[in-house]
């Protein structure tokens, strides 16, 4: 195991773990003593029909949704809603690389695949909580590949989804994005398969990662209007090493590269032998599809094409000059728009 | 120097060479027995008004119009004008790393811009041919930027413009997205500070490099919609290793770096201590602007923005699914469309 503060519960805490035991995963590897880190905010009511669920996107924890997203009179209002923000496997913070003991850990950590993540947080909700419907199934990015999994996995138990910039099954240019992710990471000779001692030897890749964010995270927009000024930063070179690179070199190669490789294969039409039509035909819940209009990697006509396979559904496009990135909370009107999408889909009968 | 077969006269030619002597550079270094390549289609008629110039983009050559561009009957026509087709220095044919003798050559050649591009190629066509007006300078990307060039630096021998899929300055985001190319080739360890014995001994470096370009060169629907089957390719694998990878391989990784600086800085407002609207207050050109639909890193309305401030300018968007790549003359309708505009535009008065 190795030593990393960026996922303490100093830094992203406070967060709990539940406790999978052996959890077996759907590419053939098990994690044992496998932990789901969480953070609750708010309280279940009697009905135990009040939750919302939020997962983790790339890179991301359960904090940033305290940070950004909840809010008394916001949308996400913790005293309304017990909501449950869950931390992606191989996030860091969850079961990770860095974090899992030997044999089973590092350059050996198994792959996991965005229905184990589901599959994890439906344990917790149903045997923990003993919750038997959700309210809401709500993430951005990979949090919207694992909201339509739990719609389509489990279509009784959602009664409504949103899934933010992100896709039902994964695009081949996002593959192919995402591989360069993970190339300007295993390219740097201090990763060594896997097996650094420290995260931060690694960092000459991981500044490389955080580089190709720049170029696809924001928009060309984003750069013209130099929007990083309001952000609090001189120059393009400050953003780049104060924002982005600071951002990255503090997490895991090895979390990063877990979420990478799950992130490429996203695809609820695995539970229809292909089928993406017949996979999103399952969903129950209303949902509101919300891309991103600068999106760059997940494109609105991209989601457009799913939303148009869901019965119930909607589609809402958010507005921001920032880009996909914009989701970690860089710009207060995409917080505005989204809140009030929300507060209209909680609305909704379900 | 070395040998590289994908730069000779049997791959890239037929094409002269014309002796620039000691070519010394606005970035301070010289380029000693510095040669011009370029190729030549048609004849210069007796008024020597019949010129058309065509500067070649990053990673292209002069070979790349004859076989996509010129042709009888088309806008690009031998039969009707003199068209001179010109490698820009550092791209492999005109002087560059790998053909440059020491001590200048490979990982001491110089830094090469725009300005020194275009200056290059105006003592061609002054001093060798006797031309003193161009009917057209017409190019795409890093051939747009040496247009805008041309047209601001010497207005009065311009008489129209046709700059596609690129910018007179370029932008923050198309800098860091160049970056990326560059890192990508210089993080292959054995790029060895360019002092590789072999083009081929950086291939992993260079398979990088043409990821990315499989990332933003293209557009998400050219995934999407699988173009890639109709170019010949039978998985999106096959596509990247028998078309962009064999494309980027052959060539020179300091010569594809040489043009990456360049690119990074093209700006026509180095003219006018950066007053961008100031420098294109000089074109006197007829000039259509051309950007593509679907480019993710000259987009419309980059290029839209600066068609504003020509005086005498019109903005003719190009609509390709391939996104910027269309370039290399991947789509007929995209060659198509370009053939009308630069018909009209040669049918305008000068």
């Amino acid at each position: 195991m190795l030593t990393n503060e960026f996922y303490s519960q100093a830094m992203q805490g406070p967060y709990e773990t539940y406790d999978l035991g052996s959890f077996a995963l759907e590419d053939g590897g098990t994690i044992r003593g496998c932990k789901l880190a969480y953070a609750t905010h708010g309280k279940l009511n009697r009905k135990k029909d009040n939750a919302i669920l939020i997962p983790s996107w790339f890179s991301g924890t359960s904090k940033i949704f305290e940070q950004a997203y909840i809010g008394k009179g916001r949308a996400l209002d913790p005293t309304k809603y017990f909501i449950v923000c869950a931390n992606q496997l191989g996030n860091g913070v969850s079961s990770s690389p860095h974090n899992t003991p030997a044999p089973g850990g590092r350059g050996c950590f198994p792959r996991v695949r965005i229905g184990d993540d589901v599959r994890a947080q439906h344990e917790l909700l149903t045997k923990h909580f003993g919750i038997e419907e959700l309210a809401l199934v709500v993430g951005g990015s990979m949090g919207a590949q694992q909201t339509y999994e739990w719609a389509v996995r489990y279509p009784d138990m959602v009664k409504r989804a949103a899934p933010i910039c992100g896709t039902a099954k994964n695009t081949d240019h996002d593959f192919l994005y995402t591989q360069t992710l993970m190339d300007a990471i295993t390219s740097d000779p201090a990763w060594k398969d896997g097996w650094y001692a420290s995260h931060e030897d690694v960092h000459v890749g991981l500044r490389r990662h955080a580089k190709l964010w720049a170029v696809m995270g924001f928009s060309t927009e984003f750069y013209k209007q130099e929007v990083w000024r309001g952000l609090g930063f001189s120059s393009v070179d400050d953003f780049m090493t104060n924002f982005l690179e600071a951002y990255f070199t503090a997490m895991d190669p090895n979390a990063l590269l877990t979420q990478a490789w799950k992130w490429q294969r996203g695809d609820v039409s695995r539970h229809t032998g292909g089928d993406l039509k017949k996979a999103l035909a399952r969903i129950k819940a209303k949902t509101f599809v919300l891309p991103i209009d600068e999106d760059m990697f997940f494109p609105v006509r991209d989601c457009a094409a799913e939303q148009k396979m869901i019965k119930n559904s909607e589609l809402r496009v958010l507005k921001s000059i920032c880009g996909h990135l914009v989701v970690v909370g860089l710009d207060p009107d995409y917080l505005r728009q989204l809140d009030e999408h929300l507060k209209e889909l909680l609305s909704l009968p379900a």
